[in-house]
């Protein structure tokens, strides 16, 4: 009874109010914790940066390239290229298109050939807009050497483009240029051919440098790294997009910049996603396609994956080691000197000529996720050393199931496919082993 | 000292350590709170959605676009009008590049004309690559009646996308489509021509029906209610990118979805920016550059404005005088039956011909930011109703000082031109009143 006359006394004492008044503040911040960690970023595991030694591309090389292709107009009597802020303009002259966006008035990086002795060299013009030339001149060209064009917001910018143009052989653009500038160019110069860039100019791209190649095995190897650490943070329940989201910010810890189309159970059954937020179940496999990038150079990795405690059906386990059969039958069939058909083929073949495996095998990879060479069953291409692919067999039954394993390969200077991922295991081992 | 016993031995209770742990969590996650408040939403001003009533456009005013392009087509002799992923398929089908990605796996919307008695109705056709073609029929199609043509991994596309073609006459493709498609539709078709849309077709979007004016009033309404709300919350020291991020904030909470170009001092200097993020000052103007979209409209509204403290230079002031009234110049020039150049000029004569004016007057707006006509010296283009444009005039001292003020004006029913912001108030009065 005295302990409980004491304890009375306390709830009704002033300091026993203020610690409750303490405990009211402690809950209310542990309220507005939770509250607020909704907008917090993901419990995404945090990984160490995978490719933090890399640089990106050098001047030098930037300068090689742009002397290929100048050699390369010379020999097709071309008096010039041109392309719009895309891939193309980040290949030869560091100018992406997040550097400079697209609108109706063209911005145009223009090489030309020019002879400095017996030898060729590029030069580089941009035209730009007047007004926009000050931040036209904050562009981080690859070329202490460059001419700027600028066209007054009345006047003709295609005028301006050729007006310089001393040959008059072809002007060659990139494929990707929008119709109207294409039209406008024609128009301008009427007496000229003004066509898409012919094979002998989009195969300079194709063979990548070993620079080249160390930064697309990292951005593979950084991607698999955290598609593993993620999976161990998976739960039954998860949202598609809150698994999205910790994959893109584990990644974004590992070095890389971008996303994962995030798939689970028969969402995956669409190759490109269903834009539903589907949470995961017990009988889910999850896919995650990612496709992060590290100074410009695209990462291509896909992992079908099961949790610990999945119960997976065994028809469904069964599609998962048919892909991955398929998936070991192409790159064993890729190496330098093969057709790329025949590669896609070797795919389809393991996997019985499917009708559920409904696209390609792979296409190239590089600045762009998806560049040529491709690999599908009409491709005529033949695959050279320094060419890189995606490997990915997939089947898909709509309402059912999705399975795709993706790993990008490259043909190493013994003509043999190396995958690009092999420097952190490469290919999955199941859906566990990621 | 009785008093102070108790307290004494409240500090040594039990309940009181708990409280003081509880404390201790809650100060922890206030901690936490403050930290993860970086990454939470800016302290944006919330201001009620100002356009929750406005619908998105219908299926019979789609369908009515449609009609309109199949009897252009029929005057015109042509086969068909083709399109990608862009604002055109988004008018004539409700298509936007946010529903389907460009990638080199081409989807392209294609119109055609039939006779239905003496009648010309259009035909929908998607085509579609065959493994994407459950993704494609997800599509929100603004029509019923929808073909798909899909075609195969190792097929060409382009032989697809003319086989079911009945005419023989031109095919119209969007200026925007990339010439890779354009080439690829020419060699699958080499005795008929493919060329861009030519004037007859493009004007069907220039003249905004009352369902679109409507539209266009309310994202730039919207705009100019946030650009408002947050001017009361800036202070000097804020960066720019967190001004920015207050913008986007509040013009979401406002119905409209997008961001602002935020330009403090000398950094709006350069109208489309300069790549640093400053904080503002109290001799500095603040200029935001908003482009929200609301159901595919996008919004257009600029102002350069000052805080109640802020001490501008007497020069800077002058300037944003200057600008204001040849802003009210341009206005008081359009009307239907104007030539545009006239409007551009109108701007010009107000500021002397400064060199300092270094753009265009303005652009046509609706599904795209910038569309035709334009407000340029050399344009020919004729005002008429239902048309929408850009008024934003400036001034640019590299170095020095920017200024810009923008509304975007729509000319009615009487031919005169009206202001989209004018149910809010319209232009802005003063730095302090925008």
């Amino acid at each position: 009874m005295e302990k409980g006359g004491i304890i009375q006394q306390q709830q009704q004492s002033p300091g026993r109010s203020i610690s409750r008044r303490i405990l009211h503040i402690g809950l209310v911040c542990i309220a507005l914790c939770l509250f607020t960690t909704r907008f917090s970023p993901t419990f995404a595991p945090v990984i160490p940066n995978h490719c933090a030694s890399l640089s990106p591309i050098q001047a030098t090389e930037f300068r090689s390239r742009r002397n290929a292709l100048a050699r390369t107009l010379v020999q097709l009597n071309a008096s010039a290229y041109m392309a719009e802020p895309g891939t193309n303009s980040l290949f030869y002259a560091n100018i992406s298109s997040s550097n400079w966006g697209l609108s109706e008035r063209p911005l145009l990086l223009i090489i030309t050939p020019q002879h400095i002795g017996d030898d060729v060299e590029a030069k580089v013009t941009i035209l730009t807009p007047a007004f926009e030339a000050p931040r036209a001149k904050l562009l981080p060209i690859s070329s202490q050497d460059v001419s700027f064009v600028s066209w007054e917001e009345a006047a003709s910018p295609y005028e301006h483009a050729v007006s310089f143009l001393d040959e008059t052989g072809p002007i060659f653009v990139d494929g990707n240029m929008r119709n109207f500038i294409v039209d406008g160019l024609r128009e301008a110069r009427p007496q000229f051919t003004v066509s898409s860039a012919p094979y002998e100019l989009k195969r300079l791209r194709e063979r990548k440098s070993p620079a080249e190649i160390e930064l697309l095995k990292c951005v593979n190897e950084a991607t698999l790294l955290s598609i593993r650490a993620v999976q161990k943070k998976l739960y039954f329940g998860i949202h598609e997009s809150t698994a999205g989201a910790m994959m893109r910010d584990t990644m974004k810890a590992a070095g890389v910049d971008g996303g994962c189309l995030t798939l689970f159970g028969e969402n995956a059954a669409l190759p490109h996603g269903a834009g539903t937020d589907r949470t995961l179940g017990k009988t889910d496999f999850a896919l995650f396609d990612c496709t992060p990038r590290l100074h410009g150079y695209e990462g291509d990795v896909t992992r079908t994956i099961a949790l610990p405690d999945s119960q997976i059906p065994s028809d469904h386990l069964k599609i998962w080691y048919d892909v991955h059969s398929a998936q070991t039958a192409a790159i064993r069939t890729a190496r330098a000197g093969v057709v790329a058909s025949k590669v896609d083929k070797a795919a389809r073949a393991s996997l019985n000529n499917s009708e559920y495996f409904t696209h390609r095998l792979g296409h190239g990879i590089g600045l762009d996720g998806h560049e040529e060479p491709y690999l599908n069953g009409g491709s005529k291409s033949v695959i050279e050393t320094g060419h890189t692919f995606s490997d990915e067999p997939g089947i898909y039954i709509v309402g059912k199931v999705g399975v795709r394993l993706e790993d990008c390969f490259y043909i190493g200077e013994d003509g043999n496919a190396v995958y690009l991922t092999a420097g952190v295991g490469g290919q999955a081992e199941s859906p566990w082993r990621p």
